[in-house]
This record gives structure tokens, C-alpha cells and sequence, in this order.
């Protein structure tokens, strides 16, 4: 796979087996494999392409999305709060799309990640994104998070839910002491309720807001995304 | 290491070899090691307390921290918008506490994490945090980064300096193709004149908010943290 | 009244009767008298003070508070969205230590701005800072809102009031056609309810951050206030 | 003027002289006007619309603006930061398309508000914009503000320029001891440039960021102004 980046800033994640039209001309397929990362290609009208091998963050950015995908600013809040790395055990759910997902699967590499969806439709799509991006080590389980989780000695426990407080005594006894359950609400509702029904969890509820800036100009885009979601972190603390 | 928490959501995090004086009342250091995490154990006056076994998390919150120091929604950003993991090669600087070597060092294991740091009072301290967490993946290096990087093959370079304009050219030199270098600046006017120093990187500088929420009465906090840095993400695309 | 300024940007605002006592030394009081606004005033050990004759905001930022009373940029956005002036006909309630009312009364002046409040210790406070600021066009009333509004063909009706929603019936009765009512509420739950309630009205709920910048270094402050309170605008567009 | 509000929150602002097409059918003119304020009144199609008579804030909403107008949340941190009210003495400058001259005249009447505008283009926009609202309270000069300002003993002087440093010594001249320069600029670089060069002023600069909430689902809606511009809030207090 390769990566193209064209002057305006935009990119493309391309296979590299045909010709590439693009906006600004053809890209040759065979002049882009005999290129190295970081070298630049020119289009037959002569506009240049820098050419890149994908990192993570590109299938991420690249992927298939529903609407209400969880965000980049959350995923970071989600492992900041939380300290997860290689190695740690995490169960994720609903796959939806399966963002999360993926993301959650390149830090703990090479422990498998495991992702629960009831839909079909859903699982389909997710499996086509974690396939692109070449990712190995998830396990899409087509269950019901509510009914219960098999997985036991878990670090994390990840929530895109309607109804998380579903899932909270599920998680205690599959979290380990310590471990962090954190849910993702568009509503302060769910969260509210979410948070009336934690028992023996310490928790917390933040939201984020993340603003880009023209440098051009020296000031804030005037676009913005005022909400993604509620964050609620709860910790097992009290494991009978 | 023991981490105590107690009914009003205050942390300890401590040794166990000696009897711990809370303003709860004494815990025992003996009935302490006799705990298995999850378990509770009880002041000498009564008062309970959660015994966890400490995570990176929570060696990150109690190390000792400059005035200045990076916040966890701006780790996060910085994990989220690189997508580095185990493995990354990764150099840092300047250490200063050494807040930022904590939070990467854990996410990159086993690979080991450099930091740069010219002040020897700085990176004492940093080296006293890196030790109470028990990390052994970071290598402290007391040279001047605007002199230059000895490691090359880079993911990731991050800034936390005066100046980050200064670390371009070895920036270059250092990092892959595709690489990041994050600078994270207090002042608007250092993203400014550091991408206006860039050439053959595509960058994007933003800020983030988080804000907290009390979830008894369903109202963000008044106190919130208005401003820590504005994080400049700088990819390397073309390579001469 | 005098409003003295000092080299640091503190503010003193005082009657100028007796010699005045600041952390910057002593103004002697028939010096001051002398003083043309827009002059300076040394104090006796050579610090310089700049004179000015107060304006209302001065009396509002001087008056005595409670720890939750509405900020600037909410009673802004109150005027913004409403576009009262003078002449408007508002009721205002609970008084509290009449901030708002203060803020109201000086845009719709002559007009007579009522306040009600059936605690008569923030009644007292509030006459106080009325009398301080030498306020003449309000009426305070030492009534419960909730019982209902003497007041008939109002523009607007502004409240501060833990169950704003006991207010709609009365504001439907006492609003002209399009007029407002305007509710601030800390926590969400309860504009959620408020917003259960109408009927009849037009509505929008909304926040406001304001964050200060240190134009010395360019760069918000860490300091900011996360939350006030929600603002509710129900517009009476349907009157029996 | 009517203000006709349809059920999905739109509303229209229509002479009432022809039948009025909207796309829930046809309002007929004669049946229109004779309706009171506050009635409702049906289409052809038989959908209701509320029947209100337009205030100053309709046809703020509804006046033809330009891509960077001043927005609500700004006005009102404007009257908020100043207190400004019936009787100030106000300038304005550039006009634009004179969204911040019809506010302020609407404060500040009977007094008669000043704008400045040096392209006639502009001024014919924003004249159009007065004589729709019916305001007579403005006097629109066509001439360049960095010239000079023929207005004396003001309280208020507003900009919305690109140069806004370039004013300051008219505005030393023109504004009353304790008055206010309020200059609002999209880029902070400009913001700055203001700052370093006042001098025998007091100044602070802010932004404001203003969120609205879905209270059917209770959540912040997605689609935010992230910027409108900074506010820098510069008060006389030494008049030589």
C-alpha cells in the first residue's frame, strides 16, 4: 500500500496495482512502485505527489466510518486515562465500525484485541476496515455484550453503547482489580445514569474539545466539532 | 507498591513497609501486605480503604511535577494523532520531570525510550520518578538536542522546549519518512515561528480542552484548566 | 465615588471622605478630591494611582457577591439574545445579591426594572449594592416569584432560580407576545426539565466559556472558569 | 413587519402587502393583517404559523451580512465589558455590513450612534440593513477612521478592522477618561500588535466560545463556531 499526499494537503491510500486518477492527473502505477518512502512522484500534468508507506493512524483515518465515529481527541483520552500498552488485556463494544477497535489493537499488540457487535451489517463493515489496514490481532465476536463478557483478567473494558449501565456487572467480574471500564455516551443522560448505577467503580466524566488552528493566519478555524461524547472512566476498586 | 484510595477519592500510593498515617487514621503496614488487590482494609479509627496494586497511571500522577508539566489530555492527543505502540523508536526532549519519557516509554516497551535534557537538576528528579515507577526503558541523556539527534529511524520526536524551531534540520535527519515531530508550546507565537520554519513537513497545530464533570448534580466543574500548551503535529513527507 | 488604579491593574473603588490606605502606600484624601478624572494620584510612598469617576460596570464588578452570581459574559449573552434597552419592561428573580438586576436596570433605564426575592438577608445585600451604585430604578419585591408576577406586557423575564419551571405559567400570563423568558440554571437537569415544561415558547439552551489571554506572552491563561450556568431562552410565541 | 415562526423553528420576517409563499404553503396578506401578536395564522396547506411583531433582535437575525459578521456572543460581551446604555456615546468602525452599528444604536437610543465605513459598497449594504429595521438612530460617515475621529467625550469606540493599532491615538483623543476601545479581530497576531502599542490604557483580551445544547437528546450539538474573533477591551484611564 502507499500513501499520496498531494499539495492541497489531501491523501490517498492506494494499492498501487492500476494507474491512480486523481484530481490533479494520473499517478503511474509502475513509476510509484520503483519509488522509496519519502521521494516524491510527479502526475502526468506534472503536479507532485509525495509518497509515503501508511502508519496505523492512516487506515484509521482512511477507514470506512459511521456517523457518530468515536474521534481521534477521544481515542487519546481513552489511552491517556487509562495507561494501556502491549500486552493489555482489552475487550471493546459495540464494534460498530470497528475505529476503536483498531485503535485499541495496535497498542496492545500483540495481545489480541477482542470487539463484540450484535449487528451483522456493523460486523461486515468493520471486518472490511480491519482487513485494509492488515490488522491480525482482533477477535470480532457477533454477541451481546449485555448478556455477558467471557473474557476474565481484563485491563479494559470499552463501551460505544445505548445503554452502558448494562454492562456494569459484566465488567466486574471480568475487569481485574484496578482495571477501567470507560464508556462513551453522546448524552449526558446515559452518563448520568451510567454513574447512578456504578458501585464499588471510582469514577470520573470529562468531555473534549479540540480546536485547530490556521497558522497562515494566527487564529482558530472558525468549523468545529462542539461534541463527540461524554468519557466516563470508572475503576474497579472494591472486587468481592 | 500499594495504592490506597480512600472514601473521599483520595490517592496514597506507598511502600507497606512502614505503618502509613493517613489523615483517616493509621493503616497497618502488616495487615497491608496481607491484602490481595480489590480487597479493603481499615484505618485504625475505622475509616475503609481500596488497596490496588498500582498501574503506570498512577506512578504518572504521583511523580513530582514541574509548574508547567504536560497534561494527560495532551499525552493522549499526542498517542492518538501518531498511533505509536510497542516497538516505536521514539526520543524525547527536554525531559524535565520526565512526565512525557513516563507516558511514552510505557506505550513503546520494549523498545527503549530516549530523553534529552541539558539541566542535571532536572533530570535528578526525572530520574527519581522513573525509579519509583520501576520503568527501565528510559535512557537519559544529558546533551542538548539543538546540537543534534544520534538516533535516527525515528517515529516519533517531542518537544518541550523554548525554542523547537532549533530541532528542525536534525529532525529531518533523524525521522523516517512518514515520522512525527509534536512540539508542545505554551505560546501561540513558538507554533508560529516553528511552522514557519518547516519545509517538507505537513503540519497541523491544535489545542484541547477537557473538562470535568460533577456527575451528582450533572454540571461541568467550575475549575478547568483554560490552557497548557498548544501541540504542533509535524510530518516528515519528504526525505532528501 | 473615585475609582483608583493601580501599576499592578487592582482596582479601589472609594469615597475619597478620608484618606485611603492601599498595600501601595496612602492617597491623601483632599489631594484626590483635587484630582480631574483621567489624572494620576502618588501615594505617599511614590506610587502611582490613575483616577477615574466609576461607571456602572465599575459598581458591578465592586459589589458584594454570592460564590454562584451570574458572570459578565452570561449577562451578555442575555442582552444579546434579547435586545432589551431602554425603556424594556424586565422582571428579575430571585434577586440574590442583585447583580443582574444591577446589570438590567442601567439598559433599560428609566424604565423600572422589579426584582423579587423572599429572602430577606440577599434582600439586604442586594439593597446595599443597589444604594453603593447609586441605583434608583428598581424595585425590589419580597415576593415569591413562584406564587406569580404582578407585572403584565413584559419584554422579559429573567431567573435564577433552582425550579425555573414553577415560573411558566406566570411569565406565559405576564410576557407580551415574543418576549423572553430566561433562565440560568448550574446544572443541565435542570434546563432539561425547564425545557420539558414549555409549551408555547421558542426555545434554545446554551453555554458560554470566555477565556483570557496573557498578551504579554501570548497565551490563554491556566486559569478559567468552566462553568457558570446553562442559559435557557424561551421566546412566548403563542399567547391565549 | 410581521415575524412569521413556522413549526420547524424557521421564521420569516414579510411586509404583509402580498400573499407570502413559504414551502408549508401560501399565508394570505389580508388574513395576515388582522392578526394580533401572539394569534397563529394557517397556510393554504392548513399549517400553522405563530403571527409575532418583529423586535430589533429579528432583524438583526435577518439582515444581509457578510462572511465574518459579528456574532451574538461578541455583542454581548461588548455591553457586558463596557455597560454602555441609552445615552452613550458611541463610534463604530468599519460599519461592514452594519450588524454592530444596528446593535449598538439599539442601546444606546435616543443617542446617536456613529459608523464609520470608507467603501460605499458596504455602506449601501448596511444602509439597507438600517432602513429595513427601521432605525434612525445611526449616522453612517463615509470616511476612513485611521484619518481621524471628529466625535469627542465618547464612551465607546468599537472596531472591526484590519489595522486596529492604527486608532488608537484618535481614540486617546476622542474617548472620555474611563472609556473604551473594544477592537475585535480574527487573528490574535493582530490582537497583539494592538496590545504593544497601547499605551495610558488598561487592556484584556478575550474570546468567547458560546455551545448549544439539543435538549431533546440532551447533548451539545456537534456543529460549533469554533472562532468568531478575539475581543481586546482597552479602557482610557490616562488622558494627558
Amino acid at each position: 500500500m502507499y500513501l499520496l499526499l498531494d499539495e492541497k494537503g489531501n491523501s490517498y491510500l492506494i494499492k498501487g496495482e492500476t494507474d491512480f486518477h486523481s484530481k490533479y492527473g494520473v499517478i503511474n502505477a509502475e513509476e510509484l512502485r520503483g519509488k522509496t518512502p519519502g521521494e516524491s512522484i510527479e502526475s502526468h500534468t506534472g503536479r507532485r505527489f509525495s509518497v509515503l508507506e501508511p502508519g496505523k493512524l492512516d487506515y484509521i483515518r482512511k477507514a470506512r466510518k459511521g456517523p457518530q465515529s468515536v474521534t481521534l481527541k477521544d481515542l487519546g483520552l481513552i489511552t491517556a486515562h487509562t495507561c494501556i500498552s502491549s500486552g493489555s488485556r482489552v475487550v471493546d463494544a459495540g464494534t460498530g465500525s470497528g475505529i476503536m477497535a483498531m485503535y485499541l489493537s495496535n497498542l496492545v499488540y500483540p495481545q489480541k484485541l477482542v470487539t463484540y457487535e450484535i449487528r451483522e451489517d456493523f460486523a461486515e463493515i468493520a471486518r472490511g476496515n480491519f482487513r485494509k489496514a492488515g490488522i491480525e490481532n482482533i477477535e470480532l465476536r457477533l454477541d451481546d455484550i449485555y448478556e455477558g463478557i467471557k473474557e476474565k483478567e481484563l485491563d479494559l473494558i470499552t463501551l460505544d453503547l445505548p445503554e452502558p449501565w448494562r454492562v456494569i456487572e459484566h465488567a466486574r467480574e471480568s475487569l481485574k482489580p484496578g482495571g477501567y471500564l470507560v464508556s462513551y455516551s453522546p448524552s449526558i443522560n446515559q452518563s448520568k445514569k451510567l454513574f447512578d448505577c456504578l458501585e464499588g467503580f471510582r469514577s470520573e466524566t470529562l468531555e473534549c474539545l479540540s480546536r485547530n488552528w490556521n497558522m497562515e493566519t494566527v487564529r482558530p478555524h472558525s468549523r468545529m466539532l462542539g461534541h463527540s461524547g461524554f468519557l466516563s472512566f470508572a475503576r474497579l476498586v472494591e472486587k468481592n
